[in-house]
Formats: C-alpha cells, structure tokens, sequence
C-alpha cells in the first residue's frame, strides 16, 4: 500500500453541485464533501467489482465511519462538474482509509483534498473484519492460500 | 377531527435556520421545511405522551410518508428563530394526516404551510395498524370499549 | 401546455441514491425527493438549451419555490439508480409549474410523482417576469412578435 | 489561548438527533457531524456577545472554512440529546481554530470530537481580516491600544 498519496490509483467519478449544496455564501456548504467522498468510496467498490449494498445486505459489513478530514481550497459553485478522485490509502482486514481530491472537471483545479477512516463493523456497530471473499479488492493476500504456504 | 385548519390544536416547536440549510439565493432551500415538519411531528408525539422512537423500536410501527406538500409564502434567513406548528389533521387507525405552520417566532408572520400524510407500516414497508396502545394518542376511541358496546 | 400529465414531455436524468439520504427507516428520506426535482429541474434547463446557473447569475431572475408536493409510492433505496422525469406543466412570464415522475432504472416501477410551482422573482425576492430571451425554452411566444400584431 | 483542548472554555448547545440526519445504518450520518459544529459555532458567537448572521450581513466578513475533521467514537441514534460543546482553540485576526466536543446529553458519553479551522473572508472569498470591533470576542488585545504602548 503506497504511504504517498501522489502514487493512489485514484478511481474518478462525477457529481454536479446541486442547489441543495449551497450555501448563502453562494458556494457549497463544507458538509457535503463529505457526502461526495461517499459517493466517491460507493464509485470505487464498482469499480473494484462489487457493490457496498451487498456488502452491507448480504456479507453484514458495514465501514463505520472512525476519522473524516477535508482541506477545502477553492470553492465550488451550483452546477459546476466535480470529479471526485477517491484512492485506498490503507487496508488492513479490521481497517480501511481511503484519500479523495476533489477537483473542478472543466479547470482541472484542485477543490479540497480529504480522507476518511474506516472500521469494519458488523450491524450491531462491534468490530469486526473484512469477509474473505472481499480481501481481493482491498488488494489483501488470500488468507486460503497464505494458511498453506 | 376538525375538518379545517383554525380548529386544530396546534402543538409547537422551534428551531434555528442552520447555515447548512440555506442555499445560493440567501434563503432557507424548499426542501428543509420538511425536515422541519418532521421536527414538528416528534415535538408533536412527545406532547402526547410518546416517543416516536419508542413507536418505531419497540412496536414496530412507521409512519411512512405518503404525501407531503408545502406552501412557501415569506422566506426564511440563516439564524431566523422558527416556529413549528404541527396539528393532527385525521387519524384512523390505518392512516394518519398532519397540517403544519412555519411561522417566524420574532413577527409571527406565516412564512409556510404544509401537510404531509402517513400510512401506518410495519418494518418490511407492508401497511398495517397503529397499535392498540397508541389510540388514545390519536384522538381514537379505545377498541375494547367499542367491542362491547 | 398540456392540462395532463400523460402529455407532457418529459426530460430523462438519473440520480443514484445516496448512503446520506437514507434513513433509518433503510429507504429513501422523503425531503430528498424534493431535491431530485431539482436535479430534474436542471437538466430540464440544459436540456432545453439554457444554464439555470447562468438566468440566475446574468439575469437576476430565480424561479422562487412557491409550492412543492409529492405522493410517495414505493420505497428507493440506497445505490438505487432513479430516472427523475421533468415536464413543464405550466408557463406564463410570472409562473412556472414543472411535474416530475421518480423511476426505479432497473425496473422501471414508478416510485414517486410531484410537482413544483415557481415564481419568477429578482435577486430581492420580489415578483418579477421571465426575460424576453427565455421565453421560447418555456413555449411562451416572442413578445415582439405578438406587439405588433 | 491554550494550546489543549482540555483547558478551553466550551460554550454548550443542544441538538436532538432528526430523523433526516439518520441513515440506513440507524445511526447519525457522519456528514451531519459538521452541521452541529456550524450549530455549536453559532451558540458560541452568541454566548460571545454577537450574531454572526451580521457579522456576514453587515460587517461583510465570512468565516470560510479552510479545514474540518472528526473521529467519531460511539454512534447517535434518532431523538437522542446532543450536547454540542464548541472552544476557541485558536485566533489571530486572519484565522479562528474551534474544537468540539460531541456528547450524550443523558449518559455524558463523549460520541465525536473534531475541528475547524477558518479563514477571515470577505464576501469575495478573498482573505480579510476581523474587524476591529469583534476582536474582543476572540480574546484579541484592541488594536487601538497596541498601536499608542
């Protein structure tokens, strides 16, 4: 797992700031970057092969939110295209971070940067750790194969 | 149940226009005021006597949302001290219809009216009805009395 | 205009439900449909070949929510992908009135139908009139024209 | 000011967990973490001596924030009581720091605790400074005085 953000595979997707997200300072309210770094986390399980609702519906594992942070840069204005560039800083089979830059798609400029923490847990909120069967994603070592060894 | 409006007993709340909750144009966004008629509701069952929490997680019973609408007549500014107003417009034991008022507490102005309408349901979303328990609640006669009348 | 809904055309847009808009109720909140209609409303604009951004931010007009309402029919929920289906169901140069149908994508079920009713205000909130150059998006004839008949 | 959060005097608010804030995991959505510090930092003005709807309104200064975060340590469930405890953590006459404290009104449990660090705008979004009459409710010396010693 690369301690440097600059060397994340980064998984992109797009949001456009609705009316609902801003503010009467005219931009949008610093909550919801936070929503957006979860639609950027929902993004990347697509595109690592599989679906966070199923995780949770079928597998009973949730990430519990532990640590969130977000530096804000510029704003972002209503119906300006954001690119939400979400990255796995770290994972182990109790513990996942991810990093995610928030970027203006037409400038390319750099909005926020943030990160967020998570625990796996199961539905009762204990602690618990990632199903086999999803370690692949998370770019673990198949535990089958390293018992054997 | 009074058919009109001026007849209901209104039971009343307040809030404080949050930042997150205006938008671009300096103003409240359309939308929160039904969050803050859901304000309304909870003040309204702890002024009867119940939770609705309780409601929920011992007698799996949901009020689920089946039509809401809102009437927007003044706007509403970050800070401004709001009035909730919330009356039980119809009850049965099957569904349930609110009427609301936003009002600003510093005028007494209207600033808003609305409705929103509940069928009773059960955890799997299935309609079903409100328990024995929660009659009296609701303005409806006891079951048991009228069983042997 | 068209006095029903069946005839009106509608503009398509997609929206994936998002973890922060379910509730504990594991469905969709019910405020948020409310904002789907703006993402609807949006892409009806670009859709008809103007930026709401841009009439609001040039032209100093808003199309200020004067009533809002929806009929919930069946529950969305998260990473649900939604179709919201935007139909201009009045237009006058003060008045805006828009009907939205909510779909699941994958099955097509009609989740939720609405509607929204504008006034068209200035930056202060006041009535005002629909620019001579918008006039067309909505179907209202060229008021130069009419002048001079 | 002091360096640790254990010695900063908290100005205390209270919110009570919506139903809009919860999520499908049945508890407080993390996003809505940041909406009660925006709470906890307007009690805190209040508490101070000021509104800072006027700060904006009338004196054309904007807290931007330029960095947030949050460990959450145990979750918030619907109708819970929320004790928002907000601390100046830093101030110079271009940047406030707060600290918060997110408690359980009924047990004590402490549930999150977090920062924001803001920059002094104006309403351009450009670095300002605080003006001189709200430098005393940051615990800055009064200019006037410094500039005769």
């Amino acid at each position: 797992m690369p301690e440097n953000d600059a060397e994340l595979e980064f998984i992109e997707t797009q949001v456009s700031v609705r009316y609902a997200e801003t503010d009467k300072m005219g931009i949008a309210y610093y909550a919801n970057y936070l929503v957006w770094f979860e639609v950027g986390r929902v993004a990347w399980c697509k595109a690592k092969g599989f679906r966070y609702a199923e995780m949770e519906s079928k597998d009973n594992r949730y990430l519990m939110v532990a640590e969130a942070s977000c530096r804000y840069k510029a704003p972002a204005h209503f119906e300006d295209d954001i690119v939400v560039r979400t990255g796995l800083a770290k994972a182990t089979d109790r513990v996942i971070r991810y990093s995610y830059q928030i970027c203006s798609k037409n400038s390319g400029q750099l909005l926020a940067t943030g990160q967020t923490t998570h625990v796996i847990a199961d539905m009762n909120y204990r602690p618990s750790r990632l199903p086999e069967q999803y370690r692949k994603y998370f770019g673990l070592p198949c535990k089958g194969v390293t018992k054997y060894e």
